[in-house]
């Protein structure tokens, strides 16, 4: 294994604990997240086995083990996300409720650190036989709650059990000891996280090994003998380096590559950095939907060929466009580069906010992007990874914020909120971020270094954005300073306390194409109004029937903020062809009001090339 | 011929005359106008003759015809334009000028009326046996600048010598009497203007008989013998009603329609509004460049097969791209459809303001969409056709902006301005328009009735305007009223004095693309902000060489109003897709600097359609 010298040198982002976020759009729902969801998921969690399972393993009460053997690692998200809530908003009931659940997983701990309840209580005789079962997947997120714990209390209990965890797979595997190929990654992005707070270099080096165990034919496990899934299902067909395409289970796909730009921070290897950009490119361009949703098929829950993007068969798993959204994230501070971003964006704004009503208290499992009106939100799921993924993901969507590089500050995404950044020479600069983004493209940022200080300040300047202007202290910024480099604008220039820099984004609907690969979409257009793709559905356009309508691309929309509908959104009205008014609402607010069919990529009219 | 009974009710047209224009766009220009333009055309004609040739026709000086056959023309388009601008602002100056010439043309007419001055000096045992010598082209000028002359002053001397030379025509052509298929369309249209003035009858009846001589064989003279010409060179392949493409000489085919649209709303004949339809839809859908120009062939001025647009080479004639607005103007009002008052809005900020510098005295002919750098403006052209026609065309834009229907008031154009409409009931409206156009989309309106009155007051919403939002008494407006119908909002209520509208259109930079069919165009986009479209030229770019660089149509630009350049645009910066930081100008701002390279449509880089 080569690893390079060279040092990759990275964005560093700012952590969610250091951004208060005031914004109209995400303040309540991180409200509702934590007022409603939160309870729902330990709810059910309780109802279903899965925090029983640890105290029977435990030995602290009576019974038998419960559900599926990944059932662990969802109790395990909904402590990381509890953790998340608790480190900006303190609630000792919640607080003592997760202590409760740390101590089951402590007691259920075995001696040598092994920790995985289905095992302990179903089957120890068979541990690290069958590598699709998920036990370093539950380890994995085992180790990411207990950071988090950590982090949010100061409390090293969990982390405590996660250390030892991760030292008993220390000893197991690794390089002249066993081999393993973990059929679920996750643990290998958790065990660079471990090193982060433990400063433990053996950690990374674990999650390096593991990464470089794949593609060498170790795989041994039930998923590997289903001649149609094969290992490509779990990423096991080739060594990571020599990754060019997407394939298998898109989630598992996601962790992988969010773990390969992890270590490759730490070990600097390039070939990473190129199987990544390499296979980023394959994922984006050829196999993504344009809500961000990702992995088609139903069948192996993830991807099949190019351009298969099918709209009412879409799988686009919710957990698939959060993970698309951490592999991202990690990839615009690779890169600093605003494509990624821009990416983190679509998730936040779609693919992935879909898969939660506006209640807080149903879930989409799987996020198509048509339904003649049979597909809904559900309470929970038998396999029941999204709700607590959403759990753990949106209370942390502070962190894709900002970034410290080493010549400035980043400003990722677009939400009011506050942050102190510290910059490389050692002084601190507070920004305020002041908008009322998505629905309005003014950004205004107040510019507080602790005194007159030189650095950049660059903001992105997001994929769908045609035009701009940008202003700081009230003057328009001419010349290269006003250009985009690497999809960022690129203040450079002696900031002043009370310093204000307005970004003003034109956001107006556009009508969006596929490529003509996509065959489903041939003769369809989207409609998209800054970073929310919208869709129509029956509710709001009753007299329309599936698929029976059609829209010319040049019908202007007016766009309309409805303050009192639907959380507020802004409300698309238009009329199809044959001048029937109707609806559209942003994808990710569909089906939280009566059944009915859903559109995202409707017909266009013929004529829809006037004026060319 | 049928003529059918019912009546068509179009719109009527508020003249130019009741509509007061401040609009900080137009206003300069008509100043530049009317100080520079004016005085350079009338130079001009003096100088090469073309006003010594009415004297010495009749009679007041001694000396030979100069220039060509059709030079009179030119002559009365100044007057007419002149006499516009004498509406508006009164000049004595110009007006004791213009009344020295309207003298001369009354010597030159014969005394049956007969007015050409070409034949009565070179060749009067010729007349009328040429079809294609611009005789009734000539008489549809001095016609249409008797109209203007008279409306502006009040004086019929001009007129009166247009009625003799129209009686003269009637004495000649016309059922049962000879036949004629004049070579260049004009005299229709004007015809139909003199009836508007007159109220005689006779004058549109000969309009239609002229419109209904064509494509019978009739025509006689030099064009028809040429071999790759022929009739259609002229428009005289098929009887008008059967008309179903747009065919040859491109003013002379838009001066055709504009007659036809004229005549049908005296006729009311549906087999004229068809073949209108039809080849409206040929024209605009298959022959129209994104500018608006018409006619890419320098070969016969006009028009080749569907789809051929070619850049370089077009030719796209200053004419054509005004008579289009002619009429585009004449179908807005028949059809009451905002898609035509789109045209016009094209042709006003693109393909006809192209034709003119500036600093008012420097011209376009020719109005190619990408130059290497061997074009430009020029002081005057031996057929000068275009500076005159410019001369007559932007004094009377105020006549695009609002029309009356039926049950209220049409905003056809956005520009600050001024009017009272009569409406149907016999009430009157003051509305005043404030904008900032077409460099912001705010339009605010203010209503004035006399009275609190019930009408409809309707806005256009441009075809290339994707969403907006529309404000009455500050209040949103919502539901079916806040929709398109026919391209227009249609605001439907009781209005009282002082009442306000605001419309926002939102105004983004736009990578538009063409039709596959135009081949001239593959893997080329163009960008339009609003109505205007823009170019990237040389000045400006110093570092770029004539399509040696690419888009991302993806890249936004920085769009910011430079009111200290090129007489005040919106500049776009951006960059290339190889990261060099560019410049574009709106496209009718071009070659007013330095001599250089200019393009519409440019290369797109390969990468376009991520995140589709």
């Amino acid at each position: 294994m080569t690893v390079a010298n060279q040092q990759i040198k990275g964005w560093r982002g700012v952590p969610f604990s250091e951004v208060k976020i005031n914004d109209a759009f995400w303040r309540p729902r991180l409200e509702t997240l934590k007022n409603v969801t939160m309870g729902v998921c330990l709810d059910q969690c309780e109802k279903t086995g899965r925090i029983a399972n640890f105290a029977i393993a435990g030995g602290l009460t009576e019974g038998k083990f419960e559900g599926m053997y990944y059932n662990d690692s969802d109790v395990y998200k909904v402590l990381e996300g509890a953790a998340y809530s608790l480190m900006t908003d303190r609630d000792p009931k919640l607080e003592a409720e997760i202590h409760r659940i740390v101590e089951l997983i402590e007691a259920a701990q075995e001696s040598d650190g092994y920790l995985s309840t289905y095992y302990t209580l179903e089957a120890p005789e068979l541990k690290w036989t069958d590598m699709e079962k998920h036990e370093m997947y539950n380890g994995g997120h085992l180790i990411e709650a207990a950071v988090a714990y950590y982090q949010a209390t100061g409390k090293r209990r969990l982390l405590d059990v996660a250390c030892r965890m991760a030292d008993h797979y220390d000893t197991l595997f690794g390089p002249g000891k066993r081999h393993w190929a973990e059929g679920h990654e996750e643990i290998e992005l958790a065990l660079v996280k471990l090193f982060g707070v433990t400063g433990e270099d053996r950690y990374w080096k674990l999650a390096l090994w593991l990464l470089e165990e794949r593609g060498h034919g170790h795989g041994v496990g039930a998923i590997w003998d289903k001649e149609d899934w094969g290992p490509a299902y779990c990423q096991d067909d080739v060594p990571v380096r020599d990754i060019h395409e997407v394939k298998g289970h898109a989630v598992r796909a996601m962790y992988l590559y969010t773990a390969m730009a992890d270590v490759v921070l730490a070990s600097g290897d390039p070939a990473y950095m190129e199987a990544l950009d390499r296979v980023w490119a394959h994922t984006v361009e050829r196999n993504m939907y344009v809500t961000g949703g990702i992995g088609p098929s139903v069948h192996n829950e993830g991807f099949t060929f190019d351009y298969d993007l099918p709209n009412e068969s879409a799988y686009c798993e919710t957990c698939a466009a959060i993970a698309m959204a951490f592999w991202n994230h990690r990839m615009n501070l690779l890169h600093g580069h605003g494509k990624y971003a821009d990416i983190v964006e679509k998730e936040l704004f779609n693919g992935a906010l879909s898969g939660i009503s506006l209640s807080g208290d149903r879930f989409f499992y799987v996020n198509p992007l048509a339904s003649k009106g049979e597909h809904h939100r559900v309470e929970w799921f038998h396999t029941s990874c999204c709700p607590t993924n959403l759990a753990r993901f949106l209370p942390s969507i502070g962190q894709y914020v900002y970034a410290a590089s080493e010549d400035g500050i980043s400003v990722n995404q677009y939400l009011s909120s506050e942050t102190t950044v510290k910059l490389a020479g050692g002084s601190s600069v507070t920004l305020a971020q002041t908008t009322a983004y998505p629905w309005d493209g003014r950004v205004e940022l107040r510019v507080n270094p602790e005194q007159l200080d030189e650095f950049v300040l660059r903001l992105r300047l997001p994929g769908w954005c045609g035009s701009y202007r940008i202003y700081a202290q009230g003057e328009s910024v001419t010349g290269e300073e006003a250009l985009a480099e690497n999809g960022y604008l690129v203040l450079k220039r002696q900031w002043l306390p009370g310093d204000t820099v307005v970004l003003e984004l034109d956001m107006p609907v556009t009508a969006v194409r596929s490529r003509e690969e996509v065959e489903a979409n041939r003769g369809r257009i989207a409609f998209q109004r800054g970073p929310v793709v919208y869709c129509i559905e029956q509710a709001g356009n009753k007299e329309l029937v599936y698929d029976e309508f059609a829209f010319k691309a040049a019908e202007p929309f007016v766009a309309e903020y409805a303050g009192d509908q639907l959380g507020g959104v802004t409300v698309l009205r238009g009329r199809t062809v044959d001048g029937r008014s109707c609806e559209l609402i942003p994808y990710y607010a569909w089906d939280n009001r009566e059944a009915g069919f859903m559109q995202v990529w409707v017909r266009e009219a013929e004529d829809r090339r006037l004026y060319r």
